[in-house]
């Protein structure tokens, strides 16, 4: 299966585990919503950063407050 | 492998094969970067739509002219 670890990369440029087998990734303007292949759902506050696929490894960066506002 | 067909889903609703294989995708704000197991890259006028990574694939949305403008 070819599933995806999503990470989450925060203002100090620290990974974090978000979610594991994730399997459909939907971006929305200011959030990124995933599912994983349990049928486990989670929407965050962020943005695609970068992903490498064959390394099974999604990147998203938290989406900062003010940056909601600057459009 | 665990790489990914990307398509683009155009105006009248129809995918278009735009790279297959792909490794990396990194979004920009109105593109985004592709790059394959064989090292090919391409940078297309799209944003991220869905990707179902398990049926390794990946749509993409043309961004409008007009959309680049809206912002």
């Amino acid at each position: 299966m070819c599933e995806a670890n999503v990470y989450m990369l925060d203002e100090n440029g620290e990974k974090k585990l978000v979610m594991e087998a994730v399997d459909k990734i939907i971006p929305g303007t200011d959030e990124v919503f995933l599912e994983n292949i349990f049928g486990e759902r989670k929407t965050v506050k962020a943005r695609i950063k970068e992903m490498a696929l064959v390394d099974h490894k999604v990147l998203l960066q938290r989406v900062a407050a003010e940056e909601n506002n600057a459009g």
